[in-house]
């Protein structure tokens, strides 16, 4: 990895060459502009122009991916597609992701000369490590808080999302200790509405886990959703570690890296970082960016726990792709920056023999709100069968034949089974 | 208006019906999971449950816009096409734009019910306003601040974007100066390089802005792009009003409308909105979002100026989706809110006559980068030549008739006419 460039990887389509595509990519996001201008020396170009890594032509396709592109005179009705990768030197932005940001990405999505581009790899020279100190507690951090060993972090979220009082959701949230549960989270529609003020939630929900945490002797994780404005994240965080709290949640996109990475500059609990509006950056194939990107800047930025999505989950996202993301959360950035996947949506324990099978690790924190809090026989019930899921996924013993052993387990297959 | 809803319009395409996706949008977003919980009781639904207030078939298409979508079985084919208003209740978040967000937009674009997912109208109720105070200069405040009336606010680009010294970019703010000008703005690309620290590049160009006014007896505006990270926001604010300065740049989509709104607590100069990366979020037509959202959101977060790319741009925008834009810039927003539109990228002279045409208005900051500097004469005569192309405009004399009167303007359009 190169000390003082920045390379992103981008796959583009064009009506022009790629090579083209890879000039007008570098000339805009770094010393060029659409005519010269006088000061564009070649000394300037020499320190600061972006530079084409490589071009390679992968496949082709009949029509525009994106509106807008202006086709050259005598076009061949084709639109290249291929990889792109670009560098930038870190002197042009410096170790800043606010900035990286408007270098890497910037205009380039609006470029003419661009039929469709996305962004789909990022290496970061060390610079940005000694700026950003990313995760405080990742995966070692929020097993010791939790006390969960060789299995994955099993919990829940609020549901429903909206509309339970404090008081509701205290009650929630002891029966849920009661089960033995190792985590819950606010859903992401639920941070400081107004029939459930913030303060009134974290007093109702913490004394519930305190007096759980007497009786069973281990404390439940509770991520409360802190997302807001600047302000209330930093005073959302100090009531929940004042109060003894040990997670914060917040919706990033809302947020955003820097909101992300302001927050961790003084958090002291794990920063559980949910993606909800990340579809909008990715769900078009020839747009936006890919999850790889999205993770390093979430990790980079002090995200603890990241949300990917789960096996066969409710959403569009193919399963190859849920476990390329559990995948890229598990490779380490600058030598660490771990984070722990949140395996989410439409989960419950049938989804973990493949789960397991996809990453062969039980580092991930596995969460089911429906398929937990609805199992037939209560949320105790949905608790243990998500172990059990487990249990048969770690021992290589096929879930239907675990269930003939384990009532609980046959139950939750009953309910949630899809064939 | 609601006094109580958030009323969003989606365009939408689904491979169900429309009525179908609709009710998954609304249930998904406020009390639904996948599957009925215990808790979702009638009393909570008629309290916090989303609404359907239209449902409109507008076409449909042969294949879906965006991959993953289920289809149901016996599907005919065909996706269709509509737009849909969802109404969800304030209580439900509060007057806050992070978790607004996480409401409106959220997991929804990830949905399997879903091909197509556009957010393209968005009605506040008027306690967002009670919230957040707005741009506090707008229009009015920056035509004080840069003393100019009656035609819009002519401005450049710093260009080269990178690579300029402190020492060097006090040269050419001297010479635009002294050329009459009354804005300049840094590039996007140029916050805090190492090469440029932000502190010299201020000690330097407000120096050079400062002598010139001396002369002159008119200060020029220069927007200093402070985007960056949290803590660095403020410095660099208060540095630049310390020094004199009367106006900062952030690049939005880097610090997020959290971000803006966080600098828009503090903020005593006006600040300019720079959009890039929002391509990202629009390009594609069945995704993200239509600028009308975008700049309302911008606009309640404190935006005094905001970009709207230009006519005949470099972008693949076309020129009637910029003419919306800055229309809807100029619409009331809770009956004020005014933001200035930046009309911007490769503009030159001949850019005025049709953008005046189009908004029959002077209301714009019309900023011309290459197309003032690069003039054959200089940028003074670059500057000249813009002022000349509205006094064309506005007078509804031919831009051609009026260059025979005017050197600089024939100038102008010998060298960047495009036919």
């Amino acid at each position: 990895m190169s000390k003082d460039r920045v390379v992103a990887t981008y796959y583009v389509e064009t009506p022009f060459s790629l090579q083209r595509a890879a000039e007008v990519i570098a000339g805009e996001q770094s010393t060029g502009t659409f005519t010269a201008v006088p000061g564009e020396t070649e000394e300037v170009k020499d320190r600061h122009a972006a530079r084409i890594e490589l071009v390679e032509e992968l496949d082709e396709a009949g029509a525009p991916a994106l509106p807008g592109a202006a086709v050259p005179p005598g076009h061949d009705g084709r639109f290249r597609r291929g990889r792109i990768k670009v560098s930038f030197p870190l002197l042009n932005f410096g170790p800043s992701i606010p900035n990286l940001l408007s270098a890497i990405a910037g205009n380039l999505y609006e470029l003419q000369e661009l039929s469709g581009l996305r962004l789909v790899d990022l290496e970061l020279p060390d610079a940005f490590a000694a700026r950003y100190p990313g995760p405080k507690f990742g995966v070692e951090g929020t097993r010791r808080l939790t006390n969960v060993y060789g299995r994955p972090i099993l919990g829940t979220i609020v549901k429903p999302s909206v509309g339970l009082s404090p008081k509701e959701l205290a009650g929630l949230v002891t029966r849920l200790a009661e089960a033995g549960i190792d985590f819950i989270k606010d859903d992401e529609l639920n941070a400081d509405p107004p029939y459930a003020p913030f303060e009134e939630k974290v007093e109702a929900v913490i004394e519930a886990v305190e007096r759980a945490a007497d009786a069973a002797g281990r404390k439940i994780m509770y991520a409360f959703n802190i997302t807001g404005d600047y302000d209330e994240l930093r005073r959302r965080h100090d009531l929940v570690v004042e109060k003894g709290g040990t997670c914060v949640m917040v919706s990033i996109m809302s947020v955003g890296y820097a909101g992300l990475a302001a927050l961790n500059t003084y958090s002291e609990v794990p920063i559980h970082g949910h993606r909800n509006q990340w579809g909008m950056l990715t769900r078009c194939p020839l747009l936006g960016m890919e999850f790889t990107v999205f993770q390093k800047l979430c990790r980079l930025a002090g995200a603890d726990h990241l949300h990917v999505n789960g096996l066969n989950s409710k959403f569009y996202e193919s399963n190859d792709s849920v476990v390329r993301s559990i995948q890229a959360c598990a490779a380490p950035l600058f030598g660490g920056y771990g984070t722990m996947p949140v395996v989410s949506s439409a989960q419950w324990a049938g989804t973990a023999p493949a789960t397991y099978e996809a990453i062969n690790s039980v580092d991930v924190m596995h969460l089911a709100g429906g398929g937990m809090l609805a199992h037939p026989d209560g949320p105790a019930a949905g608790f243990t069968s998500m172990k059990l899921g487990w249990e048969a996924a770690v021992s290589g013993i096929p879930l239907t034949e675990y269930a003939e052993q384990h009532e609980v387990l046959k139950r939750a297959i009953e309910k949630f089974g899809r064939g």
